[in-house]
């Protein structure tokens, strides 16, 4: 067992908290060789009761209902942010203030003025940092990235990701809340763009290069829900919908779109990569798999190859079980975590940082932005 | 047999030449109730050798090399446009003028004023016409179009769609001349635009109402290519790919994508639809098949479904073979032809009339502008 | 146009019929090349009033309503036996006496015995003879062929095939007479093996070799049903389902199973290959694919590969239309018909002949006699 | 945290070892609802270095080398047997007679014989015990139970499964000792018969109930191989492929296979149920998603649905993540042992007991023996 306590305080119970506990509860099991090991020192929450249940389960061995006694508790290494994203930019000011790692969920902040002073505070502070973009880390994914890195597809001409869910259609969803924050435009700061179209941002960051300019549609189909702070009906801020239309730096073309109004999906985020020699497409809900395309294939036998991304030299895979035997959605935090904890051996930083994680929130600015004005933004 | 002969002039032997002449010689096979049969009369193009070997192989009864003379023949009644898109304003007119009905093959036009004056040429003669958007009536998109009338899809949100091909990619490629005009600015009038983006445009008119407006990005990969009518390196006039982002008249949201730089795509056209109540989609690679997902299933079993379009309650399926067993791309020209020949009976315009299809070539023509202009484009 | 006109008498106006008729009326039109041209010269069925109706529709140029005045017609050349199977064997018989050519549907008899007799009966006749084992010919199919020739499989350990329908499983549905007599004992001569497994079996000889050993089972899950002839409720005496293990004699281990109570699939006829270095699957509920694995690819990308056998270097495919277009069922049996006119051009057998179809009926008369016994049956 | 510790001994550190020891260790993190707590309280295996090893990676509190004295301590409430299965029988001799719980990897003994003591003892004990046949708590498979429980698919005419490897294809690989004594006929008692065919035949039993006769044949396709605990090459006793027919109580028919000789397959475990008004298949591969059919949908609409088995109504999926976020191998045994220390709370057996594992073993004992005799075998 790895000797060196890292000494965590989480802050969030929900969704998020509960993956990336898991994370830390399991990351040892299966990268024994870490030098460090996740300690579930704290969990944090308002709700003390609730808190308590939660750290209970987990392992938490204490609880604080005030997020900025736990960030100034010396027996705190690193805090994890997992609450609203209306709370991540005064936390992790806080944070880097007392000196503490921070595990920042995604997206980074509500917007760019946030996102630069938590850049700044972190860096002012040399903290180590990351943010919880955990589907550069399943397997599959990070095969695509090596089979790029390789040079296997050339010039790439075509980028496409879609993310889309079905949950918001009921007129009846409520807005605003636990469990239902991320239709509230305060605390969530947008709607499917920071939410969703992050995420695919972020992929398409590390595997195609940086973005040069975006023209974009945004549409909120249910205009007014109860909010449930208030009990009264309101108007809807979010975005329910975005699509958007992309120029990437490396001259390739793309398209990204966002609902959570396509009946029929509930996770579906999928990209496209198509190069001058090969392509690659990817989709979560069959997460294990990486459908290839190699141009160079003797003619009478190409096709697209489903590659089932579970051999002991696929990224990550050695870890877990034989060939065949497919991971899960949560195995991606295991390997968040595994890196972020190997970058402190080396001293390295890890991957998205909060400095990387900006470069996706000022896309996402410049995408909303391109919505309201109808003009394309460059970047 | 059929008694009624329907004369036939065909200008053109090329790919579309014989999947026209394929689909009326086997029409009253298939459809032995059609009061009017096909006959195959004349064969039009310039190349007469070239022309004679097609004629005697289809069994065209005689050739022309001169369009002119083939729309005043007294016994032809309907000229086939089948010629590259330059040719089809002069030759529409021509024949209208001559009282002959035309079967054109798409797109429309070159662009909107020559379209204009197209639809005003027929409906001025009073002639019976279409327009070969041919992918209407694959069995499995007719059957996407019952289901949207039947209402089983409710508000419609979102719709989508791509036509991906990767037969440009190499640079030695040359543009223009024979097999190769779709390259050639002046021949085609736009690439991807009015060759593939025209036939996803038809089928969402068709399927999702009027387009409100529309932005799209352009792009020419390969800049220069030798000219096989000049010997030249020449400019490439053609977008070789084109995106764009839509607003439906029924308040729904669209991306459009078109590309022959998709490596590993051949002609993957798939669109898709999400309704309140149910979605849909659909594959030009497994064109025999329809995805369905209806969220009125009992929740535990929901699931997108892969309905197998080969029943004899399917759309056209009743005239070929036995369940389970499918059909291909050629057929759809047979359907065309055969709703054609049922017009004919009962006096009844044939979807997509030239008006129809002058729809169509008005969102690629606002396509292309908004790419130009960087503008999102009201229709 | 091909010169040569080969006249043929058709036996028959059932799907078969229509499916023979079809290719037939195609093959010089996509196969220009050809020397042959099929004439429909008559139509013999004992219904005169459909058989009008039919040879109207297709073209024949005459109606016989007993078929050995047609075999004995000196202006035809070539008889197409279409006809319920416990017709082949005298017809064929007749035929060969008159010297004519025979093309007949599978299975080639009822039973070894028949078809013994028929397949001396051509021989010492000399005439050119086949049988519509026509999946051999689907390109997707024949690739597989190929890829065997080629050794890219290597050593094979394991085949495996089904062919599944669901269309009897009411017990409403009556056996015999006009579209049911494959449910008739007498008229099928069996079930599911002479219909369905003949062709698993056709085309594993052709694939894989002989057969060296076959343990099965059969079952009649409806034991009795309406007989359409007699209007009795009757006893039924087909095999429903059927499936049986297998040895061949290259060492390799078989499954093979067919059955009409498959609730789901239509006509779902499946193999499987797998070789040393190599396996192949495919399909026929999407006929246009073939999936590929290739043990030699490098390590982190190897997956099935699914081939859209649609390129011109794909066996046909250069006939038809263009990459990504798919072909369907009935090309099949245009392949067969020009594959025939082709060794009519050369002088050669044309596989499967009525020689090699008798191969396919002692395997599964052994397969039938195994189920009755329930022991091994050595080939 | 639940509060009833449940003292664990586990024998074994090899893939199984890592399997059920996150079994234990993730349990009351996903279920904290459960009364019983495991405690990882002894690893034993013979070689101490690697055994400590294993024991400070997963937390073990101490560590045994002689699994005779664990079974003796009085601080452990339960065995686990992770070890080969020439182990089981002594092993859960030992520990039934010293009172302790008994979960055993399968198949649960190398022969029926062995087997029958077992059951004997475990059930002269009184002690709760288990057998891992881990598949029926993917969530996917459990819905199928489900579904065919609420008589949904009506009744059953076919059950087939195949359980597909490629491992073993290379005549280098050795047979014998750590990682290999699948391939040693004492050690294993049998080839993919024990191995695979167990699996398969649990799974068959649960959902399509008793079989009634077998017929078999087996293979041994590299017949000798280097044993890897004498050094010499020597016979390969194991069956390396093994298919058979079989008929069940219910009068459906069955196929099963399975082989370590398919190239391209990992762990294809795929089993498939046709039913009088649906059918259902399912693919490990997969492992997270259904494929159904229903007759009772329209005809137009019927299809195969893909259901993706992560809604929190699906079995077990409230513990996990959200819909379309999907979980992997490893928790079929976390669902293992929540069901099972529900049924210490409930004082119920927990299904497969030993008595239930001995039906699947008395399955592939007939088996074997039918490929020995080449006569069916009644059960």
């Amino acid at each position: 067992m790895s000797s060196n306590p890292l000494n965590i305080g989480m802050i969030g119970y929900g969704f998020m908290g509960k993956a990336h506990s898991n994370a830390y509860a399991k990351v040892n099991h299966f990268f024994p060789q870490l030098k460090f090991r996740p300690v579930l020192k704290a969990l944090c929450a308002r709700n003390e009761e609730r808190a308590r249940t939660f750290a209970e389960t987990w392992g938490y061995e204490s609880v604080e209902t005030d997020w900025r006694r736990l960030v100034e508790r010396s027996d705190i290494d690193a805090i994890d942010i997992c609450s609203p994203n209306n709370t991540h930019h005064a936390m992790a000011l806080e944070a880097a203030r007392n000196g503490k790692m921070i595990l920042c969920e995604k997206p980074l902040a509500r917007n760019v003025a946030e996102g630069v002073e938590m850049v700044k505070a972190v860096e002012e502070a040399g903290v180590p940092n990351t943010v919880w973009y955990n589907y550069r880390r399943i397997p599959a994914v990070t095969l695509a990235k090596q089979l790029i890195d390789e040079g296997r597809l050339g010039r790439i001409f075509h980028y496409r990701a879609v993310f889309l869910q079905d949950w918001t259609i009921s007129p009846e969803l409520p807005q605003g809340g636990e469990g239902l924050w991320r239709l509230d435009l305060d605390a969530a700061g947008s709607g499917v763009t920071g939410d969703l179209l992050a995420h695919c941002i972020d992929t398409a960051i590390w595997l195609n290069g940086g973005f040069e300019s975006v023209s974009a549609m945004t549409e909120t189909f249910i205009k007014e829900r109860v909010h449930n702070l208030t009990g009264e009906v309101e108007q809807v801020g979010i975005d329910d919908a975005c699509a958007f239309l992309a120029r990437f730096r490396n001259g390739s073309l793309a398209t990204f779109e966002s609902t959570r109004y396509a009946r029929g999906h509930k996770a579906l985020y999928t990209f496209e990569i198509n190069g001058e020699h090969a392509s690659i497409k990817w989709d979560l809900h069959d997460l294990h798999r990486l459908e290839y395309f190699d141009h160079g294939d003797d003619s009478t036998v190409r096709g697209w190859r489903s590659i089932h991304v579970t051999d002991g030299d696929h990224p990550y895979m050695d870890h877990w079980w034989v060939p065949g035997l497919q991971i899960g959605y949560e195995h991606s935090f295991v390997h968040q975590v595994a890196d972020f904890l190997t970058g402190l051996e080396k001293g390295e930083a890890v991957s998205p940082t909060f400095a990387e994680a900006l470069e996706t929130q000022k896309i996402c600015e410049a995408v909303l932005e391109s919505a309201r004005s109808g003009q394309w933004v460059q970047l």
